[in-house]
């Protein structure tokens, strides 16, 4: 059986793990997200003492990244504004310790492909992974192929309508203030509220306003990729009063103009968590290392 | 010389031709939409009519439609609010008639592929086409595929941010108000301002207002599909001012969030007007029926 490693790449945490699929997953390591030396090393070190080598190794990465296997930086962690991690050549270093083929994407192109492999976007060939955290991200499949593009997507900065009388809340994006992620990030839930996420009851108001933003997302990207399915993960959506607030709230501001039955009628399977619970991003890794052994055609080892 | 027909089927006109390409179009025909039977009668006519046949035709229509050749009601024109045009069988009158292998897709998935064999969007893989007229809608192509999904993106539905004190305009769009085509498409500049927008001086405030809400439209499409060019055509965009405006506004949007030279210092071959002018569609429509043509494998008649 050949094995491959995967290494979701973190902001805030490393997740590296060997296996073959969600159910052979023979060894995972989770570190904190330290210095790039610090990291790396210990991912470097995780597969070396593994008993058997692996094939192929792949990479989900927090960015903005260099995804384009054409580019001289492909692979490397760009305009990060995380100390100390900007341009940092992550893929680069990890081939050059391991020396096997060694894929590389974004962690949520990656968990949409982990998706798309093994759990709730098996057969689809158009929908978005979205995570919901410490900030908020989106990739997918559009046609089939993982989406790219200029360089790749950055769903969470998008501005959706912020109504300043009803949530004077500014936003936390550095960047644009009261983008998506600046007003329903982990971090924003906290700072609008002075209480984290986990620590607010389900019958907050502040959840009402979250689905609020969120659907006003999800309605922009079904306007604008009309995916066949869209999966939410990420820490702010373990709230499980959530999904069935944000899935009608997604109904109400399309008002029946997309007549697809799976918007009309059976939302709940439109708009869903990941089947593969928060595996998504490593099972994602394992499944671009698939795909780069496949690519690069070398014989198992 | 192998000739393909293409008909670009749009809710205010038709408009047909025969031709291989943008230096070879040998006959060109455009009458108004009136009911589907005096329309798509005229169009069957035009291709009779033609001294030599066409080897396939392809078709860009308005919609919504179905655009999906495993579905039995590929080629349909579905949930349209244009009287008497819904449900209307559009490529399978076309071909009952005309018996040749028919090509079809939405009006702005054509343009964008005519942009893409002929025009500004020649060696891309990830681009959009929008159109800003009667309505705004957008097509493009993903990892060289064009864009379908669930059933096909209606771009002009996103919500933009809208101050209604700036702004007190409610929007005309029937379903949703104040989305991006109940801002900013023809009609609605025209019904906020109460003259027709081709008869606004182009220093009238309401040339600022339009590029900022199209700058948010814009900015979103960026975020959420990275598109490597977007080509704006359309009515409205005829309005040679407002590019320069919408330009620099898109850069405020994004204020230096995505790193690519090609927003930060190329702005004006990033945001573009259609290479084919006012043929994209029509040329497109071409396109559509050579690949057709290339599908079927039939030889040409």
């Amino acid at each position: 059986m050949t094995l491959y490693g995967g290494i979701e790449a973190g902001g805030t945490k490393f997740i590296c793990a060997v296996g073959t699929g969600p159910n052979d997953l023979r060894a995972v390591a989770r570190f904190p997200t330290t210095t790039p030396a610090e990291t790396i090393g210990q991912a470097i070190a995780f597969f070396q003492q593994q008993p058997e080598p692996v094939a192929a190794i792949g990479i989900g990465s927090f960015g903005p990244v260099d995804p384009d296997p054409s580019s001289a930086d492909y692979g490397t962690i760009t305009s990060t504004p995380k100390p100390g991690w900007q341009n940092v050549r992550l893929r680069e270093q990890i081939q050059a310790a391991l020396r096997v083929p060694v894929g590389f994407d974004t962690d949520v192109n990656a968990a949409a492909l982990g998706e798309h492999r093994w759990g709730a976007a098996r057969g689809l060939d158009t929908f978005i992974y979205l995570t919901v955290g410490t900030g908020i991200g989106g990739g997918g499949m559009v046609g089939g192929r993982l989406m790219h593009g200029l360089i790749h997507p950055e769903m969470g900065h998008i501005r959706v309508p912020h109504d300043w009388q009803a949530d004077p809340f500014a936003g936390t994006c550095p960047y644009h203030g009261d983008c998506l992620e600046g007003l329903a990030s982990g971090p924003a839930v906290e700072r609008r509220w002075g209480v984290p996420g986990d620590q607010m009851p389900p019958d907050h108001p502040g959840w009402q306003l979250q689905a609020h933003y969120m659907a006003h997302g999800l309605a922009t990207f079904v306007c604008t990729l009309s995916p066949q399915r869209i999966i939410l993960g990420g820490g702010v959506m373990q709230q499980e009063q959530l999904l069935p607030m944000l899935r009608k709230a997604v109904q109400t501001l399309l008002n029946g103009y997309v007549q697809s039955p799976a918007i009309l009628e059976q939302i709940d399977q439109y708009i869903v968590p990941p089947a593969l619970g928060g595996n998504s991003g490593v099972l994602g890794a394992i499944a671009l290392a698939e795909r780069e052994a496949r690519r690069t055609k070398r014989p198992a080892r």
